[in-house]
């Protein structure tokens, strides 16, 4: 990968990690419960993906630096977390970065490993809401990302225009690019406009 | 596969998403939950027994029909839920199809990947349960199959059928038939006859 | 693997289905959850270790042994569970036991399958505190690990002194002698002693 790819990849990641580590603050688990949550946010959605497609081991577990940035933002929250915390709107904006970095880098990645568009562009939503849901579950709550503003949809659309381009033979910088800022710019409108995907109507059946 | 096989087996993940999809709407998540737990009710099966298996990618990913399945499943549960959710006990019906039919043909995927007879048949006890206990995880919920009538047990006696059979030379139509009918039939009695699997006795200890 | 290592890792397995099996007891699952647990719990870690690093299908599947310890173990507790469920400092001894070992065999797997020193020292720490994860996430609760008193920090440190011996040429009975005995003597201090690692200071923002 370019060494400007990693360095997104990493600040992604690291993003990732402090929105589990926070979520584990709050949960008043300890400093190792705090990296783990950071981890398994930040490199959750990776594994998931590769898992999935077949591509174990990990990238993340043959790469120290994947697994030292997540520790790194675990402790940071630890340390921080009051002041982080009363920064969230800051954090979600860079999580929107995240996002949108991984729905692309996921979506090629399982176009590389042979699957059709529609499975790969799944798999990069995988990638970007995975780690999140990871989160959620290892926190004893239900995910947010079925509640939340549009998360799940603009990394769907990322990742597919991401791939689509791809096997229409455009270079990959383009795609990747036109398909991370498709999901950037979705997911910053939902919050900033507080869209939500429809609720079910009618009274719901016991 | 026989193109049967696959009609079926299309079949199964639809009644399996509907039932995802129903707890989804249920639980207030908007149509992206819906579809989400519709496609890891009906699909989180046989993806949790390819990846045990050493069979990733998992076919669902390779075949665009079974990514489309449960989205259709999904969106006509989310508009016709509160029908839907009244024919629950049909509902429940098409489930023990499914269930028959997914614990027969994930025996026999994992006995042609070389496991014996004891792992497969678990194999295709995780393919038909395994769906649904996602679908509770995501729900925030413990899973239902720890405590509704028998569910899980047919799907193993299936599944072993299916594997003893076909290591008896037996022709595989004749041993999936076998397996099916067996689940099937034990799962509509357990809940005709509202059979349980014995409860702990004697006073719990904290 | 030597007929020795082979008893210990199923004496470990044995040890980590019944603390599985009493918390199915008390969530008043019936015979089934109590087995599902008892296995999960049991071989859950080993799993998680065995697909992140590409080792599929996992050695318990392919090993009836595994698979029979478990059921010995969910069937025993669901008989004795109130004379079991009293013992449960004794079981937390054994359950030490299953960390120390568990923790070397996962990290020295996961070293011959080609990870680094760091990576293989996580995927020990994931084979020692897996199981006990899963088991909480299918009792419907948050991982005990995050708040008991230090339990992955050994397994850690357990299996970072196993690899690292073993990169520095030294046989395998004297490394995994060594980080097993590391684990097992940390885990039981912090038992005794009642060490945390610690929390979060300061409010925790909302």
């Amino acid at each position: 990968m370019p060494s400007v790819l990693v360095v997104l990849d990493l600040v992604g990641i690291f993003v990732f990690a402090t929105s589990g580590a926070l979520v584990a603050v709050r949960k008043e688990y300890d400093v190792f419960g705090v990296l783990v949550l950071a981890g398994t946010t930040g490199l959750g959605g990776g594994f998931l993906r590769d898992v999935l497609i077949g591509a174990a081991p990990p990238a993340a577990l043959a790469d120290w630096r994947y697994l030292l940035v997540p520790v790194a933002a675990g402790l940071v929250t630890f340390v921080f977390h009051p002041t982080i915390g009363r920064q969230e709107r800051l954090v979600n904006i860079f999580d929107a970065f995240g996002l949108a970095l991984f729905c692309v880098t996921g979506a090629l990645k399982a176009d590389e490993f042979g699957l059709g568009p529609l499975p790969a562009a799944l798999m990069g939503m995988v990638t970007g809401i995975g780690g999140g849901m990871l989160r959620d579950l290892l926190a004893g709550r239900a995910p947010l990302v079925f509640r939340s503003e549009l998360y799940a949809t603009p990394a769907l659309a990322g990742g597919a225009i991401a791939v689509l381009g791809r096997d229409a033979g455009l270079p990959v910088f383009a795609v990747a690019g036109a398909g991370a800022c498709t999901c950037l710019v979705l997911r910053l409108l939902a919050m900033w406009r507080d869209w939500h995907a429809p609720l079910p109507t009618g009274p719901a059946s016991v």
